[in-house]
């Protein structure tokens, strides 16, 4: 083949504050998440997925929605955006004054039952009343489609299935759509097959892919869906975050670290807004506060710097 | 892209009894040895990398090279190879019955001159030594390239250094060349621009590469192999071995887990002839026998069965 193809530069989307702490062991006070959010906001990335609006019962977690969005210090080139899951959180993203919204769509009927409690009619109908809602706020609206590639439940999902989810929300009028490794069990296979399926049939679609990284395959997810042409990816600072229904070993730990997805796209030579020394500093600052170890290949030394510093070289 | 073009099969070529247990912190009795070996060649691998022929003081690990050997239960199926060093090396590994040998070349000036003590021209020399002993005798030789892509003394390495390499033991007469990523830190951008050129100018070269994970890009690493058609891979269940210099939290554990590489492979529907839940059960004795944790994704619980099984289906 000739040598790698991929897209100059490429977005990311920081979940850590939402997806990373919204299923953690226990509450992380108000002042610390804005720190964090803080502190993120300065490494770089183009959008931070602050917080979300599910109801407080159901992410307790999260039950300070309002309050961290109150908080924090919003930086210009930064995109503050929060999870709705319907049009009651819709209402209350909109009175805290976020920038953009991700409405969720799962493509799975069991894991959606289980976790959203919708049919696929009532979660559809949701994101476009979440689309009525935003209209003339100039909020944006971004539709995150879980288990795009594999259910919990049902095994596996395929293209068709997934597309025709993708199909429905576009028509109801999202500005974007991300498909979701929600388990971490996608492919590098999976994702060409998806990837290129979709870009056939929505050839102007904004598409991004929201790493989880349970199999270990999501940076060569990333690289193939590079080479699809796809731009804009989720990941979660130390990698924390992830489905509730895995494996012990895995619980907790799932997304794909950004600062191993940052490492990965600045070694191929795409190009991102992040200082990468900053991100590993708030990736290193994170995991002492929320005591997650070394939790990414960086925060391990991973990187040329810190072997060439090991080797007692002055890198 | 069109959907991944990817070689049909590839060949897997365990590396623990060797790389694995070289650098350990103690030394693995005999029948411990010859036990984890013949059990590894119940998984479907196509080539064990056995034992080190390397002098017993520098390599103490494997001091007992010629009794393992003497000892393992030999399938016909696998290929049994040692690592040989230097013509001693292959003179003892010619009389311990090889199939095969791996004679090192190391591209670095300052790596092999710490590790090898030789200059390129004396390693190059014993490389021809090797292929002169090896002749009429029906034992293959195979080249593995160290520090292929990065040295954690002089950092970066061009394509041009390891293919003037490549181009001198192509013309000692090895059978052939294995890529090492010695350090874990080649990103895909690396492996497209060493093998485009590499098979540009030696198309017909017989080329594996032989995987560490320091920097999490192994399997991207892999896949982007695969698309430039390379089809033969070294790993090492539980992802032992790696180099002495790298920082501490990434010591000893830098190989890519052939667990996490068969997954990958078969993921992506490119067969080998590994049997995936025996190769799962050994990696998971190994780690017990060897106390290494659960240190690979397979191991965590990252399939799609323990998935399944974990949300309470039957997978």
């Amino acid at each position: 083949m000739p040598p790698l193809s991929l897209p100059e530069s490429a977005t990311v989307v920081e979940m850590l504050p939402r997806d990373g702490l919204q299923n953690l062991d226990r509450f992380v006070p108000t002042d610390e998440k804005v720190e964090v959010v803080d502190r993120l906001s300065t490494t770089g990335v183009d959008e931070i997925e602050v917080t979300s609006f599910a109801h407080p019962a159901a992410v307790p977690n999260l039950r300070d929605a309002e309050d961290v969005l109150a908080a924090i210090d919003r930086h210009p080139d930064v995109t503050y955006r929060a999870l709705v899951p319907n049009d009651v959180g819709m209402e209350r993203a909109l009175a805290a004054g976020v920038d953009k919204v991700n409405a969720l769509v799962v493509v799975s009927d069991e894991y959606r039952r289980k976790n959203q409690g919708m049919t696929l009619t009532e979660n559809l109908d949701q994101v476009a009343r979440i689309v009525d809602l935003a209209a003339g706020t100039g909020v944006e609206v971004e539709a995150g489609i879980g288990t795009s590639f594999f259910c919990p439940y049902e095994g596996r999902i395929s293209p068709e299935r997934t597309l025709s989810v993708v199909e429905s929300v576009l028509d109801a009028g999202v500005d974007e759509v991300t498909l979701a490794t929600t388990m971490g069990m996608a492919t590098p296979r999976d994702v060409a097959d998806l990837l290129s399926a979709m870009y056939d049939r929505f050839p102007s679609v904004d598409c991004g892919l929201h790493l989880h990284d349970t199999n270990g395959m999501s940076l060569a997810n990333a690289v193939v869906a590079l080479q699809c042409g796809l731009a804009r990816f989720d990941a979660s600072v130390c990698g924390l975050g992830g489905g509730t229904v895995l494996p012990d070993a895995l619980r907790g730990v799932g997304n794909t670290p950004t600062e191993d997805l940052v490492s990965l796209l600045h070694g191929v030579g795409v190009s991102t807004g992040v200082d990468f020394d900053r991100l590993e500093a708030v990736a290193r600052d994170v995991s002492e506060r929320l005591g997650v170890g070394a939790s990414s290949h960086v925060l391990m030394g991973g990187t040329p710097e810190n072997v060439l510093a090991a080797s007692g070289e002055d890198p």
